[in-house]
């Protein structure tokens, strides 16, 4: 049988339809027989393009371009951070959680995949948050010597961790501008 | 055949099973084959006493008796924080958090096992916190006005949910410790 090659757009089909299997059924209960289905490929072809579950999912998501915070500047740490906040709409929020949920487990377990989750949702995220703090701090609006400002991150992601396990209900951007007001800002001295 | 009741030593010995079963492998990968094979009990006995895979690591959950936080009462909010993150040891917060880890994705699709989590993990952490606050607002520490009240479970939450994500290392009492006075009594203003 001839090897054939994927086209570009059918290969990033078939890598959106495996972030979508993630975010559905999580990391453990993705089979090679659901992704075939899904994207009327054949095992047969998925196997001989990237050889295993682990590789065709870490491929995947290495494929999906994370929203970008490094071009935000507003000329305001409070603007910067509502900026974080609006240009990431509620449904592009719940794909990005439903994703984090799926692999919560699997990652642990998996040196690989947690290396393509931080590249895919964590580094860009941290990057783009580290910028927007130095240009605070820079403009003498945030102090260097706080000690809240290493963990900008932790209580971003928590706002994300928690809402549903405390609140019972999925992240939305009026949640997230009311937390960055009450919590972030706070703890920054803002 | 004659139907066998469990003592419940045995019950304990089992459910325990089910929980680290649970933190290995997680509630997708988990089956009724491999609960019996760490128990030495039949799947008939497991079918017969529990029904089904859900209600058993329900029941399991359930059994499992929280740390509780009410009882904690050191006469300021520093102090009480303290105690709250010391009296958990750091092997304990690894199993909390890997049972978080395994139930994510889940508790999503499962109601009652959304409540069974909120019960074991949520709810009595939540009702001490509120309690540990009240009194920090009765003794005058906290100002019962400050929107960072209602975020304290939402904030620490987060340093459990970041840590792994963020740094790449687990949750312990000396991260927590710092992440209290750095995010959690800034925030509140203490």
């Amino acid at each position: 049988m001839a090897r054939t090659r994927l086209t570009p757009e059918r290969e990033s089909e078939l890598f959106a339809a495996v972030l979508d299997l993630l975010r559905e059924v999580g990391y453990d209960a993705l089979t090679m027989d659901a992704v075939a289905a899904r994207t009327h490929s054949s095992k047969a072809t998925l196997y001989r393009q990237w050889g295993s579950k682990p590789e065709l999912v870490v491929t995947a998501m290495r494929h999906n371009k994370p929203v970008r915070l490094a071009d935000i500047d507003t000329g305001s740490v409070r603007g910067d951070f509502l900026a974080v906040v609006t240009r990431t709409d509620d449904c592009r929020m719940e794909q990005d959680s439903a994703l984090m949920r799926g692999l919560s487990r699997a990652v642990h377990d998996n040196p690989d995949l947690h290396q393509a989750l931080r590249e895919l949702l964590v580094e860009p995220e941290l990057s783009g948050l580290a910028l927007l703090l130095r240009r605070g701090v820079e403009r003498g609006e945030l102090n260097p010597d706080n000690p809240a400002l290493k963990y900008v991150p932790h209580m971003l992601i928590g706002a994300f961790a928690a809402r549903q396990l405390v609140d019972g209900r999925p992240v939305d951007q009026a949640f997230l501008l009311e937390y960055v007001d009450s919590v972030v800002l706070q703890a920054l001295g803002v």
